[in-house]
């Protein structure tokens, strides 16, 4: 090992320039009598001044060459995106034994396996700790602390956007829109946000956690996938009536059956770590039989504190580590093996839209007890309405269940809905207590 | 590096009888390929029945024998005590070059750098994880996640007899008495509960976790320490109308005049992290300029949960990781210098029983006004008595200050205790909010 760990960083947004800071901060890291060098850069708009010196670094207007070029013994990647230049550059890297260290997890996502057989065959490790909820020592912890522990779930809020979101939404009593504005306007949502609000972006982080976690490929196309955008302020209200929060969770449990990986809303019991997780706050929670649950809270975005993900990943390449990628040879991981997702047992929050008649809270009563759904709590909201008007035609009754499977309730809706006792489509979100 | 990793254990205790059965249910730990074969071990009752199957390793009366005995790589300490025989063993075991995994924060706490040279000189890895906060990967995540990155404080609660006492009082209103009888009876305190509930335990970890966070000498003789025992049913009802919990943190800052170690009773906001964890679970908070704050909590104690932290130790050396004891050489760890308590600036929960004469509070709050003291909260308890009643003597007045110097504090309450303005000595909590 020489003195010297030589660095060239690709992308120089607010990760990368807050990655450039800390080093020069600190130049010798975690003690391992190293200094981190940064020797080239590689970015779109050279002009552009960023507030960090880069005199020392070569520049290249293109992170392939930049990538393949002598001088470097670690390509950091903080491109972004699934594939294109970001995939290339990380290839090129890999193959011609350079380190890498990435934040992309879109990019692992999709390319996890093949990049990390590549990594292998070349003796270069990869490296991606802030690729999943920025700060917070997501992948360490299950990669390396809990390495030969067996771990049951791992769950969490990975995406500060929707919980933002969510957040605002109960504090104000705002609606989606409403609120997914205000986090454009503060930069913590993007111009097209279907990514973070749809779900996607907790699916990558979830299918990467998960296979480090299970010793499984990773499989993001098996993440059952639904965002935030049907949460009313109506459930939020009532959620917060019954004891509860609503986040949006990405959840991967090991089963009998397999792996099942879902990104939902959820209602989590107030008082829990992760319900008490506010704003753009991320936390991930980690389960097993030995030591039952621990969670991991911190800032799962921002410049700096992505940035010390990739300090950290630095340093360890620093100290000479150079762990497996996925925590154990890529070869030796287990097929991802999907679990179905009817026979899932769980507590659901039901909202329904039914109609006013005589007899349409007997009907759905009568449908739900067909298929074998106990109700734990039933809550009818008839809003105050002045003695001269004419009743509601609609009036919104919410169902808590007790665990029931997924495939019994989604018969009883239809059967509900098909008996004409709903005026719209019910809207249903899974309860955490029996994850 | 052979196939298989040899260890010896001495102390067959919850942690010892866990870690035999975790290794036995997984072999081949953590994708290393290598084996962890249990050679020997040794306890002080060979005939007790223990549920774990010990067949296979020999069995030494004397665990100093064992320590220098060949035939292990690796010698795990669970024998607890400061000094004595697991001090002796312990040493031996370096001595002989070999690892140590050990759980025992006492013996860190008051022989940690001494051990650790002794260790370095060696070649002798020293590890232990399970010695702060049980199955939370505290150690690992300021000494490898976080190696490299500025790190201001470092604050929790991690003792879990203490946290579930305080969690007690406040569910059923409880004493303190009753409540440690309770924990007594559980196994979570012990028959003297000094140790834990006067705050050492507490002590001991934060000046280990101290160390590496800070890259300074361990100095567990600098913490100031002060325990749970004078907390009333009155303080904790107080603090929930004020928005707080009572948590014994322990708490450790750096600052710019040196290290402040400080263990104590705490008014934490509800809502937060550490407010929300009760009972026996532990919570570490971990702050910096770079990530914000990161905060992990989970089991605090616990056979099998402190058993996982041993076991994550094992696989680390396993995969042929030896990391320096305290994160970096010992030689290289800046001199402890402890910080004055007098300048620390902060808010005040102060329960004062004033005499219930007229003029009594004017009193006192011109001591406060004399020391330039702010009040922001003030609330007179008057107690509800039958009109046939005369009033009472004594009254309570609790005060909530605004940030001031602890000494400038200490010098009001004592001139308001020489005027006679109170009829006890005050009861004083420091307020987390401006940690």
């Amino acid at each position: 090992m020489t003195d010297t760990l030589k660095i060239a960083i690709a992308g120089l947004g607010t990760v990368g320039t807050a990655t450039i800071g800390l080093l020069q901060a600190e130049p010798t890291h975690g003690g391992s009598g190293r200094t981190i060098e940064l020797v080239a850069v590689s970015a779109r708009d050279k002009s552009r001044e960023r507030g960090v010196d880069l005199s020392g670094a070569a520049w290249f207007d293109d992170p392939v060459a930049m990538a393949e070029a002598p001088g470097a013994d670690v390509f950091v990647e903080l491109i972004g995106g699934e594939g294109g230049v970001a995939l290339a550059a990380v290839e090129a890297a890999l193959a011609s034994g350079k380190a890498v260290v990435t934040a992309n997890k879109a990019l692992l996502a999709a390319h996890g396996m093949r990049l990390a057989a590549l990594a292998e065959e070349n003796r270069a490790p990869l490296l991606f700790e802030a690729a999943v909820a920025g700060g917070i020592p997501a992948i360490r912890t299950v990669r390396d602390s809990l390495a030969g522990i067996p771990i049951t779930a791992v769950l969490g809020i990975m995406n500060g956007t929707c919980n933002y979101i969510l957040t605002e939404m109960e504090r104000g009593g705002r609606s989606f829109a409403d609120c997914l504005a205000d986090a454009q306007r503060l930069g913590y949502a993007e111009a097209d946000p279907t990514f973070d609000v749809d779900g996607f972006d907790t699916a990558h982080k979830l299918a990467i956690l998960s296979s480090i976690a299970f010793t499984t490929q990773i499989d993001a196309d098996a993440v059952r996938v639904e965002g935030i955008r049907s949460i009313e302020p109506a459930d939020l209200e009532a959620a917060a009536e019954l004891g509860f929060r609503i986040k949006l969770l990405g959840i991967a449990t090991m089963t009998a059956e397999g792996v099942d990986q879902r990104v939902h809303p959820t209602m989590v019991p107030r008082g829990s770590a992760l319900a008490e997780t506010s704003g753009v706050t991320n936390a991930v929670s980690i389960r097993g039989p030995a030591f039952g649950e621990l969670v991991l809270s911190g800032p799962g975005a921002g410049g700096s504190a992505t940035a010390s993900a990739v300090v950290s990943d630095l340093t360890d390449l620093a100290r000479g580590l150079a762990p497996s990628p996925l925590g154990r040879p890529s070869a030796s991981l287990m097929p991802f093996r999907k679990a179905e997702a009817s026979g899932h047992l769980g507590a659901y929050y039901v909202r329904l839209p039914i109609a006013d008649r005589p007899g349409a809270f007997a009907a759905l009563a009568t449908r739900m007890a067909a298929e074998g759904i106990s109700l734990e709590q039933i809550v009818q909201k008839t809003p105050h309405r002045p003695d001269h008007l004419p009743p509601l035609e609609e009036q919104t009754v919410i169902l808590v269940t007790y665990p029931t499977s997924s495939a019994a309730l989604a018969r009883a809706l239809a059967d509900i809905e098909a008996d004409g006792t709903i005026v719209r489509a019910p809207h249903v979100i899974p309860i955490a207590q029996t994850l």
